[in-house]
């Protein structure tokens, strides 16, 4: 199946606005015109909004179709799906409903960048593209190379989560584990001497590729034919390229007439690694921050970008900053709903408890497997004895009684 | 959302179809008046096929949905559900169909059984569910009696995966490692003291839970909407549940009048572990098998069951039996293609590769995710130093040119 044709028409700065490049080519590295040596400015795409056919929403998504539904509110979609979005929401309590996006192909949320970001790189004509990541963004990619015949380089740090790294090797991507400090200057430098198309961020603060979070707007699209608008959406954090995305799709909904209301938006992001709150403590468009201690690991970043600022900023929403003990508690409710989520998965719901007063439903973002911890595959239950009176003690232990 | 009514009628039994039981209790060890001490044979659910809406196949479903949308032709679904099913197809080359089961609430196709069997368990007002498994069916199976409050006892090998172990813990199943002879007498005594409600066989030969491959029939159903009746399809198989469950699904669809032709079933089996296909070969209706050495853990069983016999000969299917290196082959295949499986998981395209002459699309069930895999974890990528002529060869070696 060929998705519809996209409606994209150009980059616009979000640096300012009246400022666009033409679509092609996809920027990669933000706004030339807006950014200084400080500050990076990411670039959106925009769209002949007043084209789109009605029909588009009034038309039932599903089983995995999503990405390609929404072709014409997307950038073209060059590269070959897998059956991204279409992920279900979970009530697990009256009106706080989980989007469970550990049910895309890859089991994340970012097969939906990555349909987009691997489009542009099929697009271009680039051999293959790279990406500096440790965890599911880096997952995604390569397969979403693979499955376009590119090659895939994922620089890495050393702190590789052994499943991840095996996931990796499956795609024959090559894995560069490099010092944390060494991985973008690398980037940087593969980028420029093997036309390899970048997928994650080359700037100072960040700004990511301009097509990937485009992906994300159709989260909300979701959202909005499932359950309408919600109060809230709590989205787990690092860089803020998923908030915006989901903040993007809700704006156009409004723009298009398909509604009026808009979600507030809550960045949750842990306490040892919140640049957005520091960005937004001292109104400035991104910050640095000293990264601490948390198993937190996919939503850690020492550097945010400005996307996260416009975010909070237009929907009036809030950064929450999370302590891993929160995280944990969070992570465990999921567990009681039949819900196994990584750590970093929690943050959305985490960030849910510490908020009172919102007024109607509220969906929490949760973005990928409780497989891609890193704690996973340490545990080893000791092989028991089926010795009745051993096994009668543990069961009376759970609460079980013969 | 409550599901519709469901027009389960009552039990009735495979080794005698004319013999019939009441719908409750749900049946766990087979059907008494057939079984003998050599073999036992399985139970079905009836439904009233006379009184399904048609609306209920012209409507789409989408978005995990998929069981409640099929609750009519489903056992009552008492259970809470995590938005089972719904799965899409990817089709890796023309007319080759994976249906990506990892795209369940537990990342496998075991998550549509334990919706029904979790079910029977509250209905029934059990404290809990027991399972038998060292994989994706104790997983699913707790993650469902964690959603519904129920406890969970999950007895399992000295194989555990240590993922799954990690995975089983999240959701605070008591876990029980035995000796692999020492599993099926400590389920049958867990069961008759604790009225834990059995959710994985009893019995000599398999059977399993009456309710569990009702679930599976709803794979035949999405298939149908998304594709028509393919010509094939292949499906990884250990006890012939999933094999038996996507065939009544097909054959419902012809009882109801939506098509006249039905698709040709191979159950794939690794060479190791085949007793399905030698029950085949001697003509009965279940065998046992000496288990040789295998990495596909989720498809060894040293017992098949009746089911899978019926399937093959009624379908004029074959049982394929595939080698590791088939396994592997086909694996990396999908890695190719983008989809990263449980090597038991690539059976289904393996057992493809060996067939000659279909005519029309084919569908291969991909019942899982790669992190599954014993494996995972264990390799581990060095930390390298960012020095250009190292990656540089490291590049070329991959075809990469600067």
């Amino acid at each position: 199946m060929t998705p519809a044709q996209s409606l994209a028409t150009l980059q616009r700065s979000l640096g300012d606005p009246t400022l666009s490049y033409p679509l092609w080519p996809p920027m990669t590295s933000g706004c030339p015109r807006t950014s200084t040596d400080e500050i990076s400015y990411p670039v959106e795409v925009d769209y002949a909004y007043d084209q789109v056919d009605p029909v588009l929403f009034a038309t039932a998504t599903g089983r995995g179709s999503s990405l390609d539904h929404w072709a014409p509110l997307l950038p073209p979609l060059a590269a070959p799906g897998l059956g991204e979005g279409g992920t279900p929401l979970i009530e697990v309590e009256t009106g706080v409903f989980i989007k469970d996006e550990s049910r895309n192909p890859t089991w994340s949320h970012k097969d939906r960048m990555n349909r987009c970001t691997v489009s542009a790189a099929v697009a271009s004509g680039a051999p293959g593209i790279v990406v500096a990541s440790s965890g599911n963004h880096g997952a995604s990619a390569a397969a979403y190379a693979a499955r376009a015949g590119l090659r895939c380089v994922v620089i890495t740090g050393p702190e590789l989560p052994p499943a991840v790294d095996s996931f990796l090797n499956a795609y024959e991507a090559v894995v560069l584990p490099v010092p944390w400090e060494a991985r973008w200057p690398l980037m940087r430098r593969i980028v420029d001497r093997t036309g390899l198309h970048p997928v994650s961020s080359l700037t100072t603060t960040h700004t990511g590729h301009a097509f990937g979070p485009e992906g994300y707007k159709t989260i909300a699209y979701e959202i909005h034919q499932d359950l309408g608008v919600p109060a809230a959406v709590f989205v787990p954090t690092a860089y803020g390229e998923l908030l915006f995305g989901i903040w993007k799709g809700f704006t156009e909904l409004r723009r298009i007439g398909l509604t009026e209301r808009l979600p507030r938006m809550y960045a949750c992001q842990p306490t040892a690694a919140a640049p957005l709150a520091e960005a937004m403590r001292h109104g400035a468009p991104a910050a640095h921050v000293t990264v601490g201690l948390t198993e937190a690991y996919s939503i850690v970043s020492p550097v945010s970008g400005y996307r996260g600022v416009v975010t909070i900023q237009d929907s009036g929403g809030q950064v929450l900053e999370l302590s891993d003990a929160q995280l944990e508690t969070a992570n465990q409710e999921l567990a009681r709903a039949g819900l196994w989520t990584e750590l970093s998965s929690a943050a959305g719901l985490a960030g849910l408890r510490t908020v009172v007063d919102l007024d109607g439903p509220v969906v929490c973002i949760s973005t990928s497997s409780g497989f891609k911890n890193r704690s996973v595959g340490l545990r080893r239950t000791e092989t028991i004895a089926p010795d009745w009176d051993d096994v009668r003690s543990r069961l009376h232990a759970a609460g079980i009684r013969d």
